[in-house]
């Protein structure tokens, strides 16, 4: 049960679902965020994009934030969820581009501190081709999702037992975006 | 220098303010946010949302959050910028309400990690008169702290030399709010 009494069936209202219906007025720009930083066009792949955030809130031990993101990134990664997995197992070895594998690390160290990030890991990233805009928004997606996960999980808020329970909103997310499919 | 380049003279534009020149896309969302959880009505004074803010901020070692949001909370508390050093510098014994200790130590566990917060915190607020609605900004609060510490850091932004310089940015926001302050 959460922290605070939601007035709802937190079951049918899990992680941030039920603190956005129970806030609706912050509900409004946080989700303008996560569309910003995860929908909008960008020359990041919306995938990659989304496995940035699991990556973080997977580090972050988040279960509600880590389970949906990661179900999120695997329904628009051609390598699905074995390539989720792989990553969070193994970032060095995992077969992803040298230039997301740089850009997650950036994202690793932005999760600790952002005093963590070196003007090495960002050269490393400049060197593999990111841009300015493709860091920025590395930084800001790693450093939403230390908000996200603090949010849900500060607040005792519920992760759904079964992870495949997150399928149906990437789906959801995928085909109407975070504003329109709370 | 900031690790990207933001195409403008950083030294006019220090911390989060190049960076929502650099990206409005982001910005308006950001700005959103700190609007609904700082300035909009509430039951916890403006000022107590800054000062929880600028807690936050300090202990995460954000040197341009927490010069600036220091300065925001100082212009709007009665105990000005002593009181808010005084938290800083020992929240046991700051002259504070004991509501609002209770939400600031809320408010440091949720730093650590959402799953730092326990029931037994929360119920301390609880039984000196914070509401539920209380206790989830707080929360809210220190998250989104956590979020813009790391995008200003993370991005190695620039921070003022001088924190005096800081009082004009507060009288601004405090007569025209975060979104037309930008």
């Amino acid at each position: 049960m959460a922290h605070i009494d939601l007035g709802m069936d937190e079951s049918l209202f899990p992680g941030i679902r039920g603190l956005m219906r129970f806030r609706p007025e912050t509900a409004a720009p946080l989700n303008a965020l996560a569309e910003a930083l995860l929908r909008a066009p960008n020359s990041l792949p919306a995938g990659e994009r989304e496995l940035i955030a699991a990556y973080v809130s997977r580090l972050n031990a988040c279960r509600f934030c880590g389970d949906s993101h990661s179900a999120f990134a695997a329904e628009q990664l051609d390598g699905g969820m074995a390539l989720v997995e792989q990553v969070r197992d193994d970032l060095d070895t995992a077969p992803v581009s040298e230039k997301l594998r740089a850009l997650l690390r950036i994202a690793g160290a932005v999760r600790e501190s952002g005093l963590k990030v070196t003007i090495d890991l960002v050269d490393a990233a400049r060197a593999h081709g990111a841009t300015d805009v493709e860091i920025h928004d590395t930084v800001l997606i790693a450093a939403a999702f230390c908000m996200f996960n603090r949010y849900v999980d500060g607040l005792g808020t519920l992760a759904l037992d079964d992870p495949e329970g997150y399928r149906e909103s990437a789906r959801r997310i995928v085909e109407h975006g975070y504003i329109d499919s709370v």
